[in-house]
């Protein structure tokens, strides 16, 4: 794969600190060409699958040999493997614990290195920061066009994570409150086709804590101002919302909370 | 006008979801080589005046040729137009809702094209989020050189938007505070020039809830560690300050609260 | 030295104003080939110690002549003076109020030029906006090769920072704690040299407010979470933390608090 030049960053480290800048410093020492996009760095810290749900929105809106490196590495220093991926289209860096593994189910065709080669990582080697030290100079020499395979010995176990799936039970579809983005929408993971299936073009019935919806509406502004509303959002997923106000402080919704679909 | 290659995206995305980030990669996906530079992401939510004040003072910062990308659109999805203008010596590109009006009344050559041609569209088509799938598609041509005409029918009848203005009665001068900045500061809407032609070197008396001014400073250091001011900030408008403190929340003032001016 | 084209950018100026982009369109007015990084603008208002710190951390992670711009001015328009600095590898610039004193005592090859020659400077002049106006537009002229003498005289008597040091007394070391961390991390101003040579191989014991520790652990994970624990840090001084917990929250910390070592 030709890489785009293109490294996306993704992690918990925040915006006060230089952690960030360090990462960052690194890569354009080693890729000076280097192309650096912010995802996010506002991920709750150590949340890993608030990261993974991320990074899977969002990666596949950048071209094609684009290298993406996520930290999010609550175990950094310990066993957990250092690890980049390469599907198809697309490589991968950070910690083998799971951010990475809604990404490898996508795919069938996928490589995975082992980050032992001590050759790409930096020479400062402190036990607690492995997004300076091997991530992101490995991401760098990705960019540059260096073969996987020189990272490290190939492993074919990665770590899985346990994201919630919608099920149906008793004649209910039952969903969960992935994320609350920044406007207070309440993000599900059921998907549209999903969601149509069930429905079958009837008329829905969607509870979730005090709130109760009977339509699925096309945009915000289909709702009056102050006015929730259910509908599919830009990710292709069912989304709760309140038209120019905050559905999770509005009915103190939080993420993990349950939403029950039926149909009249 | 030749392009620049810098793009500037101006948003109510935060910085916690990968809102921003999807913007850019579709960019770069067309014009690798856009330079992009953030104004901020932290307007309020659907708040087009701050919108529009924060375009306002920044962006002739810009060299020539620059495209604007702003996105604050509560009515995203509805038949309110996306747009693109060209004035003498920069390009914008965003929701028509007031955003770019301040902007438009300050040229009197500008062309406005409603973005209805879609092969310069994202071919996903989210009702939802314009600002992926139109406006950033739409910058990323413009700053490649295309030609604002081949965008859509051009426009004349751009929405309008009712900035406060500053008006004299009863020899009183009123204004307006239109934001607080991160320092706290209160930025009004008394531009230097109607300051002087109103005090006309006379001593000056600004009463702002219960703080009482006469004089107008220079710099913030001129008063005492803690003491409030007033003086002409960097954008050309009086500003009411502390120094080394945060005057809102010093004095509980809030974006649209009224001061006014009188002399001695 | 030949400049790396990057150019990272410090401040206290936050993310939701213009005030950072503006500094970013002056720079790429003048060298539209620029890099520029963010280090943070999270500075908290006016903390010239915070920003020194987060500098001294940080700036050599980047290549060989790049050049770093640091805002934090309380003092803008005063006579306290704008300049540039030049060590072996790196340019610095910014205002002289002790924000470079750590940078500057770390070397002993340096050139200091006080940032009279406004032929370098922005030609719009307001008293309270030198990052604009002085500081953009020189970073971005040392980025493009301008020799550090054409920017003024050279002068010899910076300002100093008292930056706080550990200290041993009655057989205790004493240290600070300097930052606290996006994680609530506890970042101390004990250096792995200081704290080695103090402990000797022998059993320590920290107490910082009601928190007492006996063991200097390798990683984060090596404590059960929600258990505190000190450690080296990726900085290569003493951290006290909280696995996948806020220390600072959990045990009431600030910064400036002091914390205790001895040996059992």
């Amino acid at each position: 794969m030709k890489p785009s030049g293109i490294i996306t960053l993704l992690s918990d480290f925040g915006l006060s600190d230089a952690y960030v800048a360090m990462l960052k410093g690194v890569i354009l020492g080693i890729n000076p060409d280097a192309r650096l996009v912010d995802i996010s760095h506002q991920i709750q810290a150590g949340l890993i699958v608030q990261a993974a749900d991320l990074l899977l929105e969002s990666f596949s809106f950048f071209q094609k040999g684009t290298v993406h490196l996520a930290v999010v590495d609550p175990g950094v220093g310990t066993s957990r493997r250092p690890i980049a991926i390469e599907t198809d289209d697309y490589f991968f860096v950070g910690p083998d614990n799971g951010l990475f593994w809604p990404i490898i189910q996508k795919n069938d065709e996928i490589k995975i290195a082992h980050l032992l080669e001590k050759k790409y990582h930096h020479p400062l080697t402190s036990p607690t920061f492995h997004g300076r030290e091997i991530f992101a100079p490995v991401a760098a020499h990705l960019s540059r066009g260096l073969p996987l395979e020189a990272l490290g010995p190939r492993i074919k176990d990665p770590v899985k994570l346990d994201l919630p799936r919608p099920y149906e039970q008793d004649g209910f579809l039952y969903g969960q409150i992935m994320r609350i983005d920044h406007f207070g929408n309440l993000l599900t993971n059921i998907q549209k086709d999903k969601l149509q299936a069930f429905l079958q073009h009837q008329t829905p019935c969607i509870e979730l804590g005090r709130l109760v919806l009977t339509k699925i509406h096309f945009v915000y502004a289909d709702a009056e101002p102050g006015e929730a509303l259910a509908l599919v959002d830009s990710s292709g997923c069912l989304e709760i919302a309140v038209n120019r106000g905050r559905a999770a402080d509005l009915f103190n919704i939080k993420a993990g909370d349950i939403l029950k679909l039926s149909v009249k």
